[in-house]
């Protein structure tokens, strides 16, 4: 076995979840990712804890979906299981991407909305999601496997401990500051992140991880942006994004293709014409675009935005929340460009400020 | 997909395990049940119930037994999924039937001994246990994987019903009945099963199904008996295997092959000395013995008689179980041989009575 699937199941035994004697541990797996699931069982065997592994599989999903006669209610044998559970690992490996492309909208809505419980326990607990290099996941990349197994593992086997620190210097910055400004080609955006809360993505939820990220002040934005990397919003790719910003929404959009799809995207609701994340990516391991979210907004010397809902933990208190049914990234890269906090350069050119 | 596939969930999701709108269900399968698991999925996707699918592999299990360190406790979060459940359908499927063969049986005895919770919990819904075709049966039974394939749906698609009308007339005779009488090549055996309860398996639990079983009276056994097929127990195959009863209990016995694990077998507690079983093998689709006690015991013109452990469901009021930690199967071809009840004749050379 490649001797990084070990040191991966040890990253997420260890330090993203922190597995102990007597543990209730769930993975989430598919085939594909049979190696990884046997490396964890030897990991969580070490420990001593107890593990049930769920199988994973859009086909088997889209058969159930698509079949489906009745009213969606929350399967309350899979409830009981997660209330139970300490640690949940889910890896993303399914062989096929566009499995569920035909299942329609309203039912996975009404399916996602019934299994909300589900969810809402999952995140009480230590949980963690990441990637097994597969042929789908590669063939998204525009790469072998064998490539796609060196991107993977370069950007998860990193030193967590000294990415915390370091990102630690950005969630003070964040913290302490009030006023952002963003410039780069096309772009010259202002926001208030004041009395938000930073966020060190260190590996805890996501492997890889390596973000800092915060939420604007809802009505704070103002300005103009371009986004030069393609934000994928329900399996649409939309390239050359440009948004106009004013008191916080979005009153000017256009995209060099696919704008209709943008266009789309806007009109969700009222909270997706508006900002609800600002994040700063940090894993100079990942160094392409793979249209996986779970890397491309970790990418070093990236910024990125999101339409639709903020995320709670970083709501200060009387702060709002920005709501949408939406949570939309979009990536800037900054290897060209400038992020200031109340004047600080925070970012420059592709360099952190303590490289400056 | 191959339409059998089909026709194999439809019978483990209505006849089997009957699943109804609403129901909590769980499906135990590793990867090369993928079709049936899609199939099933679908299945239940038209009832309006609700499934979650285990990853079943030995492999992973082997790597979490191997390194286990620690007591086993049952895992409380597998616990509260199993008490929640209503319908539990396992798929046998595993790539490599000898996956566990490098794990110590006390570490077995241990685990599986942490597990009972779960398994008594399981037993109490409706379950299923049932076999997809796969390479590492095929290859065990010596069959190619397309030979098997028509093997085992041979077996599972069967009119159910008629096979429990007609079993039903072989339950009345064991359960009106009090002496057996088996005769055939260098064997002539007499038991009583005065009280005992026979069970009409027609497909609820174990899908092939096809035999009616019940129990001796413990102490009843007597004379001789050989087992022309092979007796396999913990990975063993055991040819040729001759015992000798009296008062129920094994005073003589040797075998072709393999007689010493015949002696462990018998050496593994006071219980294993003796009888827990005679079953009936009614389905004329098995007419191969592959070494999988799924389809062995069940095969048309066989009687099987279990070593160990007597099902609770067989034992009449006032009547002893036989206890052991074991339950060994050892089957006999009734081609040529005689089997009556209180003298009334019930099989005889490959005829059941009602066929005579």
């Amino acid at each position: 076995m490649d001797k990084r699937i070990k040191e991966h199941a040890e990253i997420l035994t260890e330090w993203s979840t922190g597995i102990e004697e007597g543990d209730n541990v769930v993975i989430s797996a598919g085939e594909e990712a049979k190696d990884l699931v046997i490396a964890l069982q030897k990991e969580i065997g070490k420990k001593g804890a107890k593990p049930i592994t769920l199988y994973s599989s859009s086909e088997s999903q889209r058969a159930y979906l698509k079949n489906f006669e009745g009213e969606f209610e929350t399967p309350e044998h899979v409830l009981a299981l997660m209330e139970e559970a300490d640690v949940i690992i889910g890896i993303s490996s399914d062989p096929n991407l566009k499995a569920m492309s035909d299942v329609p909208g309203k039912t996975m809505a009404e399916y996602s909305k019934a299994r909300q419980p589900i969810r809402e326990e999952q995140m009480s607990k230590r949980w963690c999601g990441t990637q097994h290099p597969t042929n789908a996941q590669a063939q998204m990349a525009g790469m072998s496997l064998d490539e796609y197994k060196d991107f993977v593992y370069d950007a998860v086997l990193r030193d967590w401990q000294e990415v915390h620190d370091m990102q630690e210097q950005l969630k003070e910055k964040l913290d302490e500051g009030s006023e952002v400004y963003i410039e780069g080609p096309e772009t010259e955006l202002t926001m208030s992140i004041d009395g938000m809360i930073g966020i060190n993505s260190d590996g805890d939820h996501n492997m890889p991880s390596g973000e800092v990220f915060t939420a604007p002040v809802v009505d704070s934005v103002n300005g103009d942006i371009l986004f030069d990397k393609p934000l994928i919003h329900r399996g649409k790719e939309i390239n050359g994004v440009k948004l106009k910003f004013e008191d916080g929404e979005v009153v000017e959009y256009s995209a060099e293709q696919n704008e209709e799809a943008l266009e789309d995207t806007l009109d969700t609701d009222e909270g997706a014409k508006r900002l609800g994340e600002l994040g700063i990516g940090t894993n100079r391991g990942i160094d392409v675009f793979t249209k996986n979210m779970l890397f491309d907004e970790k990418m070093g010397d990236t910024v990125h935005l999101a339409l639709g809902r903020a995320y709670a933990r970083c709501i200060g208190e009387d702060r709002e929340q920005n709501e949408s049914a939406i949570h939309v990234d979009m990536i800037k890269d900054m290897s060209e460009g400038l992020l200031k906090v109340d004047d600080e350069i925070i970012m420059k050119d592709g360099k952190f400020f303590w490289e400056l």
